[in-house]
């Protein structure tokens, strides 16, 4: 016998000394992997490769692998995802006409989920729109009709940050989500199928284009605020925007201005790990087992976004799994188990097509007028489309609530055309006051200045949050934000920088911190009237 | 036909406009997508699943998942990994007796793969180690047997920042790597089958307690300095911790103490994205096709953990690959290009189960006393092993070359036993000196005060560089590793935080800002003599 293969017996045999009386050394009957591993097995040496192990080692056991395996082997091999039915309880508004999205797609109808909580007032001007972040639901809050805890649950109520006793609060899921809205997960009417990746790409600026069909819906012209933080941030600059006559006051937490490569990296190897994954199969597995593994990839690197170090140190610090065990290469210690576990949840929660549309979205988004007016020259290229539609279909068919190319992009511009308010986005006036602050700034960046040109309609009342320990929108990119509204003339800008230790999440977890300010924002006197 | 079906044809038709005449609105014969796809194919449009589509929208083209799939296929489908001639030219340290782990594996012998630049003086005490980081060779500097760049290129050399005209350099591939060393791909010459994920468990003390086998047969007993980055910083302090008469100073740059849990998490999904690939198949691929995907989508996300935003957002900012395409889920812009890329490289260059094994070990890094504690206590109970190995093997065959148990030992205290090694790693007076400067530093925190206690045996001069724009090793780290160097009585200790925007890549990038600080720390005059 080699001294290797000695070696090797003997090192077993030591490692399971505490659990069977170790063989006599010197005697020439060596136990046998086999033999050692049916009378002591551990979790770290179970594998199920082979009977009979003849390596220096014993192989290593891989519980997690084998678990991923059973996922993927049929639909009856475990719970599959209902998150259409994760969220119940919802308003549903339908819009019925064609809806022109800014990359040329069109959607032939669309629903947007809803809840409300408080009351609209007679005035109709305390309507506050809540944006939510990528996976968000419309389930903010909970109701009498879904009574399970909303994601803002403390931070919306009576008497909470954003107070029901005085505001009436609207909150969507967006168009590409798969909480009761329209996206990949949903029937494209044209075919009765699902759109799967056959949904048209879509931008955060069609996300907000459709939340304001449904306020034109509830009769609200003006909203007192749009509030957002993550993609909602996005959303809620967007709004502000966009029709900037009907937003009187915003707020942007832990969000930008434009996404920057860092981010975009971020969600590109969670698209990537869960495109990869054979069950995705381009999009089109919603009759088939859907890529759960992927998913559950994806969602391990997004929590890693989430959340910051200082948080995770006090939480989980080095503590393992099982301190007793072994060293493993499935998850270990505390901090992978728990990034396993959120990962398992949400595989089963979320439409693996919502977050590759929805978290593109995100990617894609920049306010600089550059792109804004890109876009813009995009639409009204297409727009022809929408309008032969229409005289096209009132040949074909009466269908009286077929709406008018016109009233389809009325609220683009209250009752004026695109082109007009195209002209209308960056004035002269404004454009100048815009580079003479930025001159004060003493900076000549033109990505900069840009920004700020794309900026200028953005004069309403406006808070910025930044959490110092958010890695994926860094708080250089809140000063951003802030810096260029008021180089764009806006001479309401409030910026606060957080020094909470829970990252990107902070919105959601440390509500104190958060709400003084968006408390505090929201009900202001408002000294201009 | 429907109101939808109308508007899916006519879309399309619109986005297609400039390509082809548009049929004319109200005209009873629509193109379908076929036709028109068939007449102006785009890269955004030009799916296979499918001829004829009926849905609103065209189904998007994922040409990044058929060349993922095509990489499956066979072993003739592309070209393999030659991770073993990816470096050559290096010396081969043999050491050939049974080497114990700390987690009670054994190597039944092992090789190290290592290169040298300069001279080795007549006193011998001019030598330098350097440690690489997790996936680096002994190939730190371009020579007569290998004129390839090296990894340290630039910063090694005759006047070079590592001076070669002065030092005798020393660089090794570390056990449980690929190029040279042994490790997973290595052939277990107990059955004469690669190790695979039969291969122990290993730390970053094993890797340091081999490279010191290797310093014995080159006949250094004393290193001027041990110097390494990331995982390489660790090593570097390890050396000092475990042989500190035997290092006269230290370098420890964008490293740490103790993997803390958000580094952990970063590596946990890089495993696990690499696990859940099936051609992995538990570690047993080498005789099938490597796990290309998942070392892809792996070194993909490393890829962002070693870089910092501010670079990429001079570098690529929000630059598209091709700016005139429509948007893809597949890479488009350029950060998603560039790290598609460095994904599609280092899965040709690196073995998956060596990436596996060596992460694990830094995340399992920590010089914290109850740490170290446990392991050796670990040691002291698997050293019967070897030495009954020993007997045995003497009493088999009378293998002159085999070390006894002591000798395969000796090197963790000089002569002394490791016994008496571990009652001389915290001595009474330095855990007194080291609680007196914790209370100066107005902390009681336990994990600190153990980490320090962990650190008393440092007591050479020791620099700790660290990079602002880190986020798998943050400066706090850096800062920690001095503090407690600091707290347990180590006099001299010098802390330098760079602002190089390359984020934990720093030392490899930005030799300048790195280069300085230890070239002035390998030069001090040595006061103490």
């Amino acid at each position: 016998m080699s001294i290797a293969r000695l070696a090797s017996r003997m090192a077993y045999s030591a490692l399971r000394a505490e659990k069977r009386p170790l063989a006599v050394a010197g005697s020439k009957s060596f136990h046998t992997w086999t033999s050692l591993r049916q009378s002591s097995a551990s979790p770290s040496t179970s594998g199920d490769n082979s009977s009979v192990f003849t390596s220096s080692n014993p192989p290593m056991a891989f519980p997690c692998i084998d678990k991923l395996e059973s996922r993927t082997m049929s639909l009856d091999g475990g719970p599959e995802p209902s998150y259409d039915k994760v969220v119940t309880g919802y308003e549903t508004f339908n819009y019925s006409s064609p809806f022109l999205l800014d990359h040329g797609g069109i959607l032939p109808n669309f629903d947007i989920a809803y809840e409300t909580w408080g009351k609209l007032n007679e005035k109709r001007d305390n309507a506050i729109l809540i944006h939510t972040g990528l996976s968000g639901s419309s389930h903010a809050k909970s109701h009498i009709k879904n009574t399970k805890p909303g994601w803002w649950e403390n931070f919306i109520g009576p008497g909470a940050y954003i107070d029901t006793n005085k505001f009436f609060v609207i909150c969507t899921n967006v168009i590409g989500g798969c909480y009761g809205s329209t996206g990949p997960s949903s029937i494209d009417s044209a075919d009765g199928e699902r759109y799967a990746t056959r949904f048209p790409i879509l931008t955060v600026w069609d996300m907000v284009r459709a939340q304001f069909r449904l306020l034109d819906s509830l009769g609200i012209e003006k909203l007192h605020a749009s509030v957002g933080a993550s993609m909602g941030g996005m959303q809620s600059l967007a709004a502000a925007a966009l029709y900037p006559d009907r937003v009187n006051r915003l707020i942007s937490i832990s969000a930008c201005a434009r996404s920057h490569p860092y981010s975009i990296a971020l969600r590109h190897t969670q698209r990537q790990v869960l495109m990869a994954d054979p069950n995705w199969n381009k999009g089109f597995y919603y009759k088939g087992v859907p890529p759960h593994i992927g998913m559950k990839l994806a969602r391990e690197i997004a929590t890693i976004s989430y959340r910051s170090g200082p948080e995770w140190e006090l939480r989980f610090g080095r503590k393992r799994a099982q301190e007793n065990q072994s060293p493993a290469l499935c998850p270990d210690f505390l901090i992978e188990t728990y990034l396993d576990h959120q990962g398992e949840r949400f595989c089963l929660q979320y439409d693996a097509n919502s977050l590759l549309y929805v978290s593109k979205a995100m990617d894609m988004f920049d306010m600089s007028n550059s792109a804004v007016t890109k876009l813009r020259t995009q639409r009204t290229k297409n727009e022809p489309v929408l309008r032969r539609l229409t005289e096209r279909q009132n040949s074909l068919d009466d269908h009286n609530e077929y709406k008018t190319f016109a009233e389809a992009c009325r609220y683009e511009t209250g009752n004026k055309s695109a082109l007009e308010q195209h002209e209308e986005t960056t004035p002269e006036a404004s454009k100048t006051d815009g580079k003479k602050v930025l001159s004060t700034l003493a900076t000549s960046d033109p990505v900069t200045q840009d920004l700020i040109e794309g900026m200028t309609r953005i004069k309403m009342p406006a808070l910025v949050l930044g959490v110092q320990s958010d890695i994926l929108f860094p708080v250089w990119q809140q000063k951003e934000i802030a810096e260029c509204l008021r180089a764009a003339g806006n001479k309401n800008v409030t910026y606060y920088e957080l020094d909470s230790m829970y990252g990107h999440d902070t919105f959601l977890i440390d509500g104190v911190s958060v709400g003084g300010a968006v408390k505090g924002h929201l009900e202001l006197l408002d000294t201009s009237k």
